[in-house]
């Protein structure tokens, strides 16, 4: 099929940050390239070839949508995935799958996915209710502390929360959820793997995330990550097996716990373009949304490696603010060395919404964490 | 003023390939951006917050268009300078101004203004009617070869003929023209100039430029530029020299020659992105596109040296091809090192016309050359 022309037709579900800077390389392809989202606001409603609105969780909306292209990828986990498995049977290629999705959307399920395939993971318990969890600790199956996870619909660090007592669990949502060891960790570490329908696969550097103590948003990204390189082909090695047990086409974020004692954990994975490839649209001589472009259309993979050192910084809204957004000190930061803001587009903020990035590119990686400091101190995302 | 919040309007005149490589970065950005184009097919169609249709030529077209943006700037120079000079006496911020428009819409005037400020350029003579040059050559004050040039409206090569002998004058424009020299050269060299509202002032590196023997369109630009750091440096001063000659507000192009003896002589400048710096979205820290938004915008210029070597090949259309485009080979090339086409979204192709580039980057400038005559010798743009 000749994707350059416009017979073709590709289909994203999502219309937000993921997918607009997706459509930053269908366009610099000139793919002709169609969104659906339910808000008449999103980001990708121009660049976009066709904006269509619709519920992402709607199974009319997903499947009416997907009959329209040839093939159809995501750029946010919550979407129907019964409509994917319809659209599948009749032939509209979705990457990823609708399997992959199922397993991915509950994190019980994901869990045991990694048991199952031998992949390393914190232990865990799986509860049908939060009332359970309460059962369990006091019958001594169960000690504090321990991470309480929501089995569906988490994002963002929302459906996560350390457990200390009892009362941590109150006002959590009494549905579904894991119980999994607080690993004492030394370095969130991820690494996306990129895997195309032919099964030509690569991954990026190993990065290192730093997160933001109370959102548990990806605060900074540093590439390459500052560890062990024994440590860093454990993780690369686990990474890829894991897009291989999912026999995944498209990008997989691993994201990693690395222990105390040096051992790799699988915290979660990403199915999608994800945050902590960011900082490959500069710093990478491919970045993770051409590369994934790629992987669905099933061309050739482009070079992983980078050009440069890479920090990426998280632009979220500050506490207190709700309402029009305005990007303070942005010019500043502009006059900083190797600085690029991305503003997503979106016209409101609130405390903790991703708003953008700002990507620091240095041939020095430490210099660029410096600057990255000073980016992160200057620039706020406030309200008029 | 706020650039980044919907109450600016950033307006681009000319809605063809630099303008739809703009928008990549106004979208990144999220500055709200109008283009008026007269085609309806036009690159910029999508991508832009407005797109409107008009004759760039048309006073009112462009004055009305111009009205309702805050910034004004073009990608192409043949445009309504009259309607500009309203707009810049009605206060609209316009790059480039009217005045430069004017001398660069008129090659005669453009030599002239180099000669007015001392501007190394191949001697000429201007005449308002072809016929004055047969006389000139009877009377003597004029010998072959030289090189005709129609004063206005030339494009990619169109309005230029080396003319060796009297029959070469047949079939040419009968306006205004000139005669220039023909300059034996060893290199054709291009400086692109950047320089913000505030006056602060940055060069991208020498890149050399290999011209298609017959189109006289640029086949391969290299950056930077294999010759000697004097003569870099001589071509970058005079590039300097000619932005602050100008006044200029935004990205100028500066197109010259090395002669034998290792002279730098201006041969034409372009004050707007431009093809000779095309590798700079892949190789340079910041791309040519970034800094002109920068520029005009009067926010702070970014780093404009290279990550990595840059080679970039232009997509012409094959000779005997016209109609529906067909890009023959673009998934063999898109598996060689370090290559990312660009296509415009032209669904028509016919000979040389511009229909897209490929950037080849590499830590060896001399690897990417190599890798460039592979993608040039594979890719074709055919009709179906």
């Amino acid at each position: 099929m000749n994707y350059f022309s416009s017979d073709f037709k590709l289909g994203i579900l999502g219309g937000g940050q993921l997918g607009k800077m997706l459509l930053n390389d269908t366009r610099k392809f000139d793919i002709y390239t169609c969104v659906l989202d339910a808000s008449n606001e999103a980001p990708c409603k121009i660049a976009s070839n066709e904006f269509h609105l619709g519920d992402l969780m709607d199974y009319d909306a997903v499947y009416n949508f997907g009959k329209q292209v040839d093939v159809l990828t995501i750029e946010i986990e919550n979407v129907n995935v019964d409509a994917l498995e319809t659209l599948e049977k009749e032939g509209i290629k979705v990457y990823p799958s609708s399997k992959t999705l199922r397993t991915i959307q509950n994190k019980a399920k994901q869990k045991l996915f990694y048991v199952d395939h031998d992949l390393p993971t914190a232990d865990f318990l799986r509860f049908a209710y939060l009332s359970e969890i309460e059962d369990t600790i006091n019958n001594g199956g169960l000690k504090f502390p321990f991470v309480w996870k929501a089995a569906q619909f988490g994002y963002d660090g929302n459906g996560v929360k350390v457990v200390r007592q009892l009362s941590d669990l109150d006002h959590l949502p009494k549905g579904e959820c894991i119980a999994e060891t607080l690993v004492p960790f030394k370095n969130e570490l991820a690494v996306i793997v990129v895997r195309n329908a032919s099964g030509e696969i690569k991954t990026f550097p190993v990065v290192e995330m730093e997160f933001h103590p109370e959102a548990n948003q990806v605060e900074y990204v540093i590439c390459p990550a500052r560890i062990d390189d024994k440590v860093a082909q454990k993780a690369i090695d686990i990474a890829l097996k894991t897009s291989k047990a999912f026999n995944h086409v498209g990008l997989l974020a691993v994201e990693m716990f690395q222990t105390a004692d040096d051992k790799i954990l699988i915290n979660e994975v990403a199915p999608r373009p994800h945050n902590s490839g960011h900082q490959s649209i500069e710093a990478s001589y491919t970045s993770q949304f051409e590369q994934h472009i790629r992987a669905i259309l099933d061309l050739p993979l482009g070079r992983t490696d980078s050009k440069v050192g890479g920090v990426m910084v998280n632009l979220v809204g500050a506490e207190g603010h709700t309402g029009n957004v305005i990007y303070e000190n942005i010019e500043h930061i502009m006059n900083m060395d190797g600085v690029t803001p991305h503003i997503y587009g979106k016209k409101q903020t609130r405390p903790f919404r991703k708003m953008g990035h700002v990507t620091i590119v240095n041939e020095d990686l430490n210099e660029a964490r410096r600057i990255a400091e000073a980016v992160k101190k200057s620039i706020k995302v406030i309200s008029e």
